[in-house]
């Protein structure tokens, strides 16, 4: 990657980046922004870890990086101290590739004063593109994390029924999911009824009524990978309108799902989706139908949208996630794990049980 | 604020910005870098919202800004979009007040671009200093969120014992977060023992053990709004080390508390705090000694540091921390929200409950 995109180092200090090469995730990176942790990597030669003094006991113990630096907050700039760095392993005339899409105008500003002879170019798109061919390994954690996720929403709506207010039933998911094993809760949405058409609202006190829907979009952390998941529960019924509707949109999501294929570009995928709704005198409900999975569960490149060329490649992972919204009270959604493969698509979750909603218990 | 930094309008796209002008927290905006929810406000004038379609029902049902604008995902460009809402508010030769702390490089590549003749301005530090600055409302808020965080940790450690992993009474004290009322858990730090030095690893399967102290740095999302909080805890015990490690700790971290006051310089009371440990012969573990408390819980304005001359103001609320790691396999830190008020500090948790370290069954 470096060769093609003409550059002598990487120095990525977005934290999907850092925990892709350093192999830790130091999670005050995200919620204190100013926290930098980096890596440098220089073309053919062992990499450097950049962290502050308060995360060096976990960088030791967890990256598969030897050469950790270190600074301390508050008395040293960390972006000063990463020039510094990058002077260190001799690279102050070289061309770099930076995050230009994650690197603030401030912290951009002290990286060109600091190293006036470099030449920064972006290496943004490119790192997309190696994180999205996953190791056997990540593959493995990944769907790891999606099974016990599936296995956690069964269990804890098999304890549901109505009466229950959304709030209730989300906690018995979060209880489960922690039982078998999670680190912890990633993102949990759960609506019933007319709050389905809320994408990411915060489970609340309505109750789960006989005919409600129930939406659940949800992802945990297990030994550090994500997963990122949604399954529709029916509270009785469905009734023949619910009943249509899901059948409209699980057969396209079925179809879009088996035709998914090493070579297809991502706004094909959206199309296809998107005229298999049509065809029932639909619209999709989302900008996009799925997106490539993140170690950490973010959306990352491909993602499948009307305007994105990207062709699908064998080792992608795939969340596939179709949005439907056939009216102003009601949403669908479904999202399941899928990787490309030499061959096609093999779905590393249960896309079976997705036949019909999920009964909770009247 | 905006007369002060002599801007026409502030454009604030940074998570805590958004959500301290629009009083909606946009969750995705965070976990999806690219989808950016923002604000402009004109001086003077009615603010304009700007999310995603995705989030446009939960910023109608939530934000206080009556009028949102949408764009659509990869169809637009979110920026492109946030400079054709400036030019739409006839701002487009004004001086705007943005993010340059948040903005990313190509970000304001596109900012630039499209506002030629619009004056940017950076407004991140006085944004901080407005959010510090509490309401009646967002003290009762937080100081809820750390109240239930406290009770629950009492409850869960008192239903733990030697034997209980990590994992287990981290899993316990979620369990009771959620069923005190918690949205969701914002953060999870439990260690026991030689793990203790590990300021953010993830609970594990290390068993209690007669003698461990148990560290827990742990918040909570109540209603939106964050604790961020810690407690030490000892299984059986404390022996005469601990024991004596503690109350030097102890003492310092109290004494701090007793004299924040109004015009405190934040440097100032990292130093009393340190020379307090000096004279018992040990130093600060941690680079500051605390922090503002912002309402998502993250580090914000003012920070407890050695350079930060920043003097302490009524309605600042502060989560105090200093870091004490007197030996290579122990660490202790305790965490108590305080409210600078005209005449000092007003502890709005428990401090008392901190006398003695916690004691778990052995």
């Amino acid at each position: 990657m470096m060769s093609d995109r003409g550059v002598d180092a990487v120095v990525a200090v977005a934290p999907e980046n850092t925990f892709y090469l350093a192999g830790v995730f130091i999670r005050t990176q995200v919620s204190i922004r100013d926290r930098i942790a980096g890596v440098i990597w220089p073309s053919g030669d062992a990499p450097t870890m950049l962290v502050c003094n308060i995360e060096e006991s976990l960088a030791r113990t967890e990256s598969s990086i030897a050469d950790i630096q270190t600074y301390v907050e508050f008395a040293q700039d960390p972006m000063e101290v990463l020039a510094r760095v990058i002077r260190a392993r001799g690279l102050e005339r070289s061309v770099l590739g930076i995050e230009s899409r994650y690197l603030s105008v401030e912290q951009m500003t002290i990286l060109t004063r600091d190293l006036p002879d470099a030449s920064l170019v972006s290496i943004d798109r490119h790192m997309d593109m190696v994180r999205a061919s996953k190791t056997t390994g990540e593959i493995e954690r990944i769907a790891a994390a999606y099974q016990l996720t599936e296995a956690a929403i069964a269990t804890a709506w098999g304890l549901s029924s109505a009466g229950d207010t959304e709030r209730v039933v989300a906690n018995r998911m979060t209880q489960v999911m922690l039982e078998l094993g999670a680190d912890g809760i990633r993102h949990m949405t759960l609506t019933a009824g007319e709050n389905t058409v809320h994408p990411h609202a915060t489970p609340g006190d309505r109750s789960l009524r006989r005919g409600d829907t129930v939406l659940t979009d949800v992802g945990v952390y297990l030994n550090g990978f994500a997963s990122d998941m949604a399954r529709m529960g029916i509270v009785e019924g469905p009734d023949a309108r619910q009943s249509r509707e899901y059948a409209v949109y699980r057969e396209a999501y079925l179809d879009l799902i088996q035709h998914i294929e090493p070579g297809m570009r991502a706004l094909d995928a959206y199309a296809r989706c998107g005229s298999r709704l049509r065809r029932s005198g639909y619209d999709l409900g989302l900008p996009h139908v799925g997106h490539g999975v993140s170690r950490r569960g973010g959306h990352e490149y491909p993602m499948l949208e009307p305007r994105n060329e990207a062709t699908l490649e064998p080792g992608m992972l795939l969340a596939v996630e179709p949005g439907f919204r056939p009216r102003d009270d009601q949403r669908y959604h479904i999202e399941d794990l899928v990787l490309v493969t030499e061959t096609g698509g093999e779905i590393l979750t249960d896309v079976a049980s997705t036949a019909e909603m999920i009964t909770i218990r009247g």
